[in-house]
């Protein structure tokens, strides 16, 4: 169910265009998401060291402040040069992550993504349909010559 | 193939809590991809544009511009207020993009994050190789004052 399809706008020459781009958009995307789950690993280790070892934990959030985690494998880099135990126990961890929500990611893409739209579609419905109660409607049986008033 | 395994650092209770944050970590990611995905769609549209509509391909590269895409919805939000149809469209080749790509994501990720692993694993002992080359090793056999040397 769309309120409004735009499927009608997409013509052929772009859809080659599109399929060309898709392997590289994939291949992209499983490289973003590799970045995204090492920051969640990240995470991960600093929650499971303050309740095991506050001092580490506080010194992997400092560490983690500094160097950018936005690139997963410079981030890995840096620690590995400073605290080898603690990235080698990242990769552990992402790896972890990884097999464990990667079977359940497909669907769970689709239901967000066909959420997040019926919520966009929703939204705009509402606004054009406020635009047409404060706009005063044109009666389309009024004389045409009301336009030239003002 | 490990060239260190950490498992042996992960208590038990960090595993617990590991299961804990897991469902958590899984619904983040898959928002993370769908904010990824708009920016691959957002692209994808000023690709295509540039082909067929050239102006309003660089009409959308300004918008791309001053809007942040870190936040697909709140982006797509302030497009639906300037050019609906542009929203409209991103909204299709999003959700074409993730029923193309979903289906390979889970197969892509682990082969990702074992090559990222395994890179950072054999970078590392690569390191730890040329810092025992550089440092002379201390012999054994040699006699222990020759430390009072200097």
């Amino acid at each position: 169910m769309t309120l409004c399809s735009s499927d009608s706008i997409l013509h052929p020459s772009q859809l080659i265009l599109f399929a060309m781009d898709l392997k590289q958009i994939a291949k992209d995307t499983a490289k973003t998401l590799v970045s995204y789950l090492t920051y969640q690993s990240v995470r991960t280790v600093i929650a499971q060291l303050s309740e095991t070892d506050p001092p580490q934990a506080f010194w992997l959030q400092s560490f983690s402040s500094r160097e950018k985690i936005q690139d997963g494998e410079a981030y890995l880099k840096a620690l590995f040069q400073e605290r080898q135990d603690l990235a080698f126990r990242i990769l552990t961890v992402r790896e972890h992550l990884a097999e464990e929500i990667a079977d359940v990611l497909p669907e769970m893409l689709r239901t967000s993504i066909q959420q997040a739209n019926m919520d966009q579609r929703r939204r705009q419905l509402e606004r054009m349909t406020q635009l047409d109660l404060s706009v005063p409607s044109v009666n389309p049986e009024q004389e045409p010559n009301s336009e030239e008033i003002g």
